[in-house]
């Protein structure tokens, strides 16, 4: 979210009786139009905040959008409130989804905004506030039932997996959905078939300092999946990979195959 | 302002007694020489804050300047503190300017600084540290008159309105100062001339999932105001438009009038 | 720190009983490879803060990496927790370094993570905590030396200085670590030589302000450092300099030398 729109958010908080010691700002950065990736990052993100908490999340196609907003219940505690456009649904699952229902307006106890509403300012910042007064989720609207939104999961394959890459972080760094456990635990080199990397080779290594300096590299990450990293550069741009690129990790315990190239020889021309 | 000159600023407040807990950190990451569109967005961020709130700013030709240090009493309660430049006046206006006082270094109880000072950690936050605690903003310094900058006003043209972008957000979206309110409430086509694009007619739409992907069109704005958007892309890289652009905007109830477009009939070549 | 990071460090300390109403945020947005300049910057930003403040760094480079966790205990209160890579030092000496100690994990009373950690939010977050209720760094792990690094030293030459750039700015302004009052009152130009710009003469100001659109010059920055600015522009582009680049200042207190450009005179071609 822009700045003047997370002001004005903070603003209908503190109208709602949540002051600024109450509010954790998670994020205002998140790529601008990307429910998958917002949803793994909020999943990550807020998974270890505590039962009272009430999670909101905004995400910027729907801004002013007509999805309708909603409020999930969790098993774990925490309330997620945000449009229901599958953002919200792996954190949910993730917390044990227990029940949803949509957000009127009218139940809000405001007095209508007069034009284009702007949700998160208009309906999720004064759910949030009741909600973190103790009012429950079902007086805010009938109980619903969410648009779902499943992370791609990975797939084994012979001595390797198939994922996608879920987050690049500021960094540049590859998040795929690949979790590092997969990996043997004597595996050091793996091999990396991602956009323009075919069959790529590289180190696995236990952390970015291990890599050097522009050289291509594995690791787990801090979210135990594999990561991709360049060693002080970016991997993003060094393999054009982005949110949703595929990646083929393919690895042996003890050493990795050494992929045969056949270079052409080209004849000489003849002065 | 930069993250070691706000975190000064933080410490300052601390300094002053004023802790994390009643903090609200606006925005940090304003254009950086525009006082123009600062002074629209602390008017739209700031306008909803309660009465016992000061607000402080730092517009960022002016760190280290020579242009005095104000505050700003409001009817509506709040207090703003920051550089007599202008940035201020318009939320004084919306809040109902009252007084305006000189703040004076020396009656802020601290030692002087040597060396050249930074305004926003050296005058302003402490200077909001003691507003805070109910010190009267009369007692900082003189009264003055502050200086006035008023956002441009939007002017009505037949089945129009001319007037000016008054902020691009940080998805690209044109805010232009032109009330969504103006527009009638049947129109659904309007046009649109602005720097490069002269009289592109484009759809008046409720929502940005209206848009289609790369869509140009226009949508009332959470700000009440005519916003010109392209469908997840950036308005202000196809039409080439920044804060100051001009924009006319026309439109018709029922249908807007079809452009002719004369296609000048280019005779093939003979082979 | 990207968002993800930063979120869940926060989780971690609210998890530790430190909440949002305790927590003061610096900077996420520190170059993503640079100890020196984070070194600089975290000894600008934190020295400040009040005697019961415990300042926690995380440095890119080491995310994941090996290199050891530590606290350190200052003489005017703080506690610094971060990784033993030097970032902390120049605060530590700045505040008086009493005593290091390494952070054990099994002492921070918490079960072990499985896979790769994440110092920031498994070990610095965690520990904080436990720091901001009072716990003893010394019981945390055993005592220890922690890596030294020195912000470099400027140094005096006939007339002026030699140093180098410690900090660019999100203006592009570049901070020296060249003292202000280094600088002769009276002295109102001076001759800067830094990567490209050989010899290039330039006003000393006192404000940004003074400096005209696109100008280049110099100031005594909030640092109280020397700091070389472009009118509404950006210094680091105009003189391709970053952190670590050479700055040589020299000036005289009455008025520049004007410095002798010999152009050699080229014959013109005859026809």
């Amino acid at each position: 979210m822009g700045s003047a729109y997370a002001a004005q958010m903070k603003a209908a908080l503190i109208a709602g009786g949540v002051g600024p010691d109450r509010v954790v700002e998670l994020a205002h950065d998140l790529p601008a139009h990307g429910i998958e990736e917002a949803a793994f990052l909020l999943r990550e993100m807020a998974r270890a905040f505590p039962p009272n908490t009430v999670h909101v999340a905004v995400v910027d196609p729907g801004v002013g959008g007509r999805r309708l907003p909603i409020a999930i219940e969790t098993r774990a505690g925490p309330i997620l409130v945000g449009p229901d456009n599958g953002v919200l649904f792996p954190l949910a699952i993730e917390l044990g989804l227990r029940r949803a229902y949509r957000i009127d307006s009218p139940k809000l106890g405001r007095p209508p905004r007069v034009g284009t509403t702007f949700d998160g300012r208009d309906v999720f910042a004064p759910a949030a506030a009741l909600l973190a007064h103790g009012r429950r989720a079902s007086t805010l609207g009938p109980a619903t039932s969410p648009k779902s939104y499943t992370i791609p999961d990975p797939v084994p394959v012979p001595d390797g997996a198939r994922g996608e890459v879920v987050h690049t972080d500021r960094f540049g760094n590859l998040i795929t959905n690949i979790p590092t456990r997969w990996v043997d635990r004597g595996v050091r080199r793996l091999e990396l078939s991602s956009g323009r990397a075919q069959h790529r080779r590289m180190a696995f290594v236990t952390s970015y300092e291990s890599l050097g300096r522009g050289t291509l590299g594995a690791l787990g990450s801090s979210f135990g999946l594999v990561e991709v990293a360049v060693g002080e550069g970016r991997a993003s741009d060094r393999l054009r990979a982005r949110v949703g690129s595929r990646v083929v990790l393919t690895w042996r315990r003890r050493s990795a195959t050494r992929t045969a190239k056949a270079k052409s020889a080209r004849p000489r021309k003849r002065r």
